[in-house]
């Protein structure tokens, strides 16, 4: 160890996702030194991901290295797509990732490539602790995170601790059911908040309607018809689109009210590429729970925009990471 | 203070319903030794409501110093009809009771008649507590509680703690809407777990089917139906009062998924006369949780029925009480 490991000391921050798997040096005053990304490649073998993990791994160190900062880091987070078990950070038959990752014990698969303590969260767990500690939820200790994307999760902050329940399951607040009548859910359910206000959700919502022979301008919009598009069309006046996005943000705003009597947050945070992208999702949202939660939880808890973009996993996961210092 | 203070402690436990009003000197041992009752009189002045309070309170004191116990007790322990006040225990707009009680701040009102440290909790708290204390919770430290009777509750337990967030309204689980078509409830929104699944909430089911022209057995039953009368007439055959029971049943089942993925207990436990009453329900909701919660939760998570009956508030009580003085 130089004199360098201790003036310059930093945390490697992991966001295991299902499509890409990034990997930042975090520095102790919480910039983010050196990025990396990789394909999670969740279809190959595990021996091949953790030598994909090693690469990077030891290409982030000589980055960090080359930018100053010590060399080797103090601890490791990881913000993973769920289910995580706790403790082990195993993942558990996690349906937004292939096969290869399924039953990878977490803490000791980084364990076994970095010299140094691993904590290891669900995605949604580390993105509400980074805007605890630096975004939208500054300062407030009862927190809902929210974020609504290719899928939709939670997480929740009790007393300012994450609430883990008793396998590190809690917070899955994307498979509460908003109508027993929707549509089927990915989870076997019908009519989740995942099923009705994800972006594949919005965008099969608006095929159905189509097919049903509804008029659309998406209807000659180029296949996948994405959630994404549906958005467009709906600023565009088409009224499909319009119906499809009213539709999902009411069904937000029943499931806001909903966690807001279940958690008795001071604050929800949405974040999330769908939930960002229709800002009058959290204003209704907000004027749902002031109207309809019960008290004391309707007057004093309010729902804000999340603050972090798509950074905020690593940045969550590297707050992990320096606590096991602490 | 006399010798017996020390030898024979004892707290005071209060479960303030809707209706009644009972008070329990309960002694170390957890043994109730004196019971008594009142009227709760919500529609009377608080300075009558107060005046009740008084005269219970010493009458209990009487009672406990002739069955052996000290003079006064160590501490009072409240459950009360929520909403709660977190810290104050002040009734917040209580919808189960009347306007004498809206707004009175208990820990302040009982320390003015009793000279020992008061804690006050939702009802749904205390029972919860008195179940992990002594009944179906024992040796679970992540619980859920839902109560179906005349309204329904819930509380949670999160590694041995209540769940409060940040006002004490945390756990409010009747009001997670079931089915947004569903009627109209209490509080405003529509198809809340309460609206179905109460008992006059399936009492006023089963009357809107038969105003609908539905043939029941029923439609001759005395005035006002009530859900007991719909589960006595579900057993002996009566197909109407059946479908009631089956929807309110598969509404529970959904709700008990929802709050398994939310807040991944190892343990459900439904008490309530409602829910004790229709044994099937318990097993349906477990069924529901093994087939459609998330993992790690539904391979973890039993649904099982309350143990203690209705002195679960007043043994609740107790228990915070002794908390006080721990």
């Amino acid at each position: 160890m130089t004199v360098m490991d201790h003036v310059n000391p930093w945390v490697l921050a992991i966001d295991l996702g299902g499509t890409w798997t990034r990997f930042a040096a975090i520095d102790a005053g919480g910039r983010l030194v050196v990025r990396r990304r990789r394909a999670t490649g969740s279809d190959l073998e595990p021996e091949r991901i953790r030598a994909g993990w090693r690469a990077e791994l030891e290409a982030v160190a000589v980055d960090a290295g080359r930018a100053g900062l010590a060399a080797a880091p103090r601890a490791v987070g990881v913000g993973a797509t769920g289910p995580v078990e706790r403790g082990s950070g195993r993942l558990l038959d996690p349906p937004n990732t292939g096969p290869g990752l399924a039953g990878l014990a977490l803490v000791a698969e980084f364990g076994a490539l970095v010299d140094a303590p691993v904590a290891v969260e669900r995605d949604t767990n580390a993105a509400l602790i980074a805007e605890h500690t630096r975004g939208a939820a500054r300062g407030a200790d009862h927190v809902v995170y929210l974020t609504l994307s290719t899928g939709v999760g939670g997480a929740v902050l009790e007393g300012g601790r994450l609430l883990h329940g008793r396998h590190g399951g809690a917070g899955e607040l994307g498979h509460l059911v908003s109508d027993p009548a929707g549509p089927r859910c990915g989870c076997g359910r019908r009519g989740c908040l995942e099923a009705i206000a994800s972006g594949p959700a919005l965008a099969a919502e608006a095929s159905r309607r189509i097919a049903a022979g509804a008029t659309s301008a998406l209807a000659s919009a180029p296949e996948p018809l994405t959630g994404a598009a549906v958005g467009v069309a709906a600023q565009r006046g088409d009224a499909l689109a319009r119906a499809v996005l009213d539709a999902a943000r009411d069904a937000v705003a029943r499931a806001v009210v909903d966690i807001a009597n279940a958690f008795d947050p001071e604050l929800v945070v949405v974040g999330g590429s769908v939930g960002l992208g229709q800002p009058g999702w959290i204003d209704t949202a907000e004027r749902a729970v002031r109207a309809r939660a019960l008290p004391p939880t309707r007057d004093g808890c309010r729902v804000v925009p999340a603050d972090l973009g798509d950074d905020a996993v690593l940045y969550g996961a590297a707050a992990l990471a320096w606590d096991l210092r602490a």
